[in-house]
């Protein structure tokens, strides 16, 4: 039997459409993930009455029931009133989550304040779900022996919660027969190129499915199967093989391991650090590498140098290049990757610079122009590419390019197999070398 | 009476996560926009059976209910039969829209497939709603009194059928009357504290509504009011208007205006210049910073400054003040923000050093303290933070407590502006105050 799930949002920002349903899709992704089938979803007010009539509908038809929204300390967070009116129970005070929460306010430097008391009471006979994040608590009830989640609508509290309390407890439940999803994340190839390359090779023999989720900055390709957890299992392992097989380089991960974790473990791995130099992605790149856990081991500095000054002074870039070839030109990444590298004297130095837009294309140079320098021991090389969207798009396709070079480097070694790796049209890449000048 | 509504959306690919219910959100702000107060919302399954209970609540609660997905020419779309069962009448093939669906397809230059003859079928005593995007009809019926309006799951094919059909339809039955909201952005300010400040000196006149939305790095206040045009527009300025002058400084700003551009706008109308030092936040503050197009006309440059050496090396921190005061210290984020005004000959500089954690925190210097520093002229202070969450979320917060510092430094043109504008609890703020040295 499958597990069949109902997902309450509670919030009038949903229903009137000021904010998208974010949350609902989140959750309807992780239950899948664990086997448990999203079988309905309602968006409610922030009205204890229809909540509680939401929730009184949802036991009845589903196996379990999630809720989010309406846990804040103000008077229009209701949802304690109303799961505890749908429960037919009293609210509480619950004094060993008051200690908790005041300790929690105390550790941030600062004192509860009294309106925050109102998130300690719960209905009679719940169990409290730790919030890691925020200052919301959440908690868990059975109602007519349906098991009810209850989560703040933060979306990082509630994912965080929905991983580390409600996932494991429901994956427990779910036992039998699963669906199962696993993803390859691609990089630098367009999505026509990947599905052509896969229909030529591959058919699918019905056992799985396959669905292309083009992302910004790359495409991920989403595997399914359905069955006894090891038949699941055995399908989509060998799916996810002949596709990477098939798509060799392109494939940089697989179920959200991001690049920059991917390219942290292999500096990591061989003890290699790295600098960074940008322009038009404007702190971005180094954004992304520093959101690992332990990238101080690696990563050394970056310098944002916006000004062509920035450039000369901070980098060592020659106002003569910058003259005769523009900011934006592969001669200017290859001496800002070799400028930044030398100054912070790491193994790599990885450069962007381009036209971010909106303002500042031209007939040779349009908005999307991006270059991408690379510099390891004496070499460095800059790569074109010719990115589409808007100011921040091109920020965060130029970044996660920037990671691929990286990625692939550390994969094959030279900056030949950098190039190899990359997806080649026509026009695509022309390369500016100079391997081997100082 | 307000005119309530109920939306369904029918789709697994919303169940499931893999589409945002972005059809949802559009019909809950046109409704709005016409005095239709959108009060519920129902996400159900291709399935005939579940569509059909969905209906059958909603038009129990509310004046009217729209329909969206499921009249496509597949298997898998059974809104039609759902609809008929649920008003407890036969499909009937429909020769006029049968003969107009051919004509469309003929213009386009093609034959209707014969599996098109499926969309021809509507509930008996339906009318048709036009479609003039694309081939799936609508239509509409009373169900129990209710009116019932049932549109395809295609965003431009649902809004323009809303624009062209539905909305006109609601318009007279509203007759006049409106509910529209304003959202007002807070910063720097815990939700407690906003909510205790305004139930101390603000009365909800029952004229209007308001909602705290908690975001990550601030919290916006939602205020709301119905009736006719004028009175909900005096009604909302004069609401907004008092609670800007209760909130003060804490409100940054209206409607959905980032607080980076607000930044911008004020550095830009003084003619001032920044740079940034970073160190836990990794380049973040200086990608929101040039997310603003036009930003390399303020913007000068960004160093992130991982390492110590880089620290020393690039800004000129001291040696002894590292080794005396650790790297993350108020003194640090002094001569951080000091060294890259310095180096950039900017107006302002400004510095981040904290610890994102997860790991690096220990008893004295805990995961998520930060400090921020602002140099301007030959005077520098730093502030301090304690913020919760996990590592990408210390990195968000500071990041937005840095551009808040330097908003605050815009409005009030000192640094002492800038602590009176900060929220402050007995321990809040610890500062660190250098004014005066050079």
């Amino acid at each position: 039997m499958v597990l069949k799930a109902e997902i309450i949002t509670v919030g009038n920002e949903i229903l009137s459409g000021a904010t998208l349903n974010s949350n609902a899709a989140v959750l309807g992704r992780r239950l899948l993930e664990v086997g448990v089938v999203p079988q309905w979803g309602s968006v409610v007010a922030d009205d204890a009455q229809d909540i509680a009539r939401a929730v009184l509908h949802s036991v009845e038809r589903a196996g379990v029931v999630i809720v989010t929204g309406g846990l804040g300390p103000t008077p229009d967070d209701v949802t304690r009133e109303a799961i505890a009116a749908a429960a037919d129970r009293p609210l509480v005070l619950r004094e060993d989550l008051l200690d908790d929460m005041r300790r929690g306010w105390t550790a941030r430097g600062t004192t509860m304040p009294e309106s925050n008391t109102r998130q300690a009471f719960l209905p009679a006979r719940s169990s409290v779900i730790p919030n890691p994040v925020g200052s919301a608590p959440g908690f868990r009830l059975k109602i007519a022996g349906t098991d009810v989640f209850v989560l703040p609508g933060v979306p990082a509290e509630m994912s965080g919660m929905l991983r580390e309390t409600v996932l494991p407890a429901l994956a427990a439940r779910a036992r039998g027969r699963i669906r199962r999803f696993r993803t390859l994340h691609t990089i630098g190839w367009p999505e026509s190129a990947i599905a052509e390359r896969i229909s030529r090779r591959l058919r699918c023999s019905g056992e799985w499915s396959l669905a292309y989720l083009p992302q910004r900055g790359g495409v991920d390709l989403r595997v399914g199967a359905a069955g006894s957890p090891a038949r699941v299992n055995r399908v989509l392992a060998d799916a996810v093989g002949r596709i990477r097989r098939i798509l060799g380089p392109a494939v940089y991960g697989a179920d959200g391991g991001p690049l920059e974790a991917l390219v942290g473990r292999q500096l990591l791995r061989r003890g290699w650090t790295v600098s960074v130099a940008e322009s038009c992605t404007g702190g971005l790149l180094s954004n992304l590498l520093t959101h690992v856990p332990g990238s101080s081991a690696y990563f050394d500095r970056a310098v944002v140098a916006y000004s062509n000054r920035a450039k000369t002074s901070l980098l060592g870039v020659s106002p003569k290049t910058l003259r005769a070839r523009g900011a934006v030109s592969g001669e200017v990444a290859v001496e800002m990757a070799r400028g930044v590298k030398r100054l912070s004297r790491t193994t790599l130095g990885i450069s962007v610079t381009g036209i971010a837009g909106p303002g500042g294309g031209t007939k040779n140079k349009p908005v999307g122009l991006v270059y991408v320098g690379l510099a390891v021991g004496r070499s460095a090389r800059a790569f074109r590419f010719q990115f589409p969207g808007d100011r921040r798009s091109v920020k965060y396709r130029s970044s996660r390019a920037a990671l691929n070079l990286l990625r692939l480097y550390l994969r094959g070694g030279t900056l030949d197999a950098v190039e190899t790796g990359m997806w080649r049209s026509g026009e695509g890449e022309k390369r500016i070398r100079q391997d081997g000048r100082g």
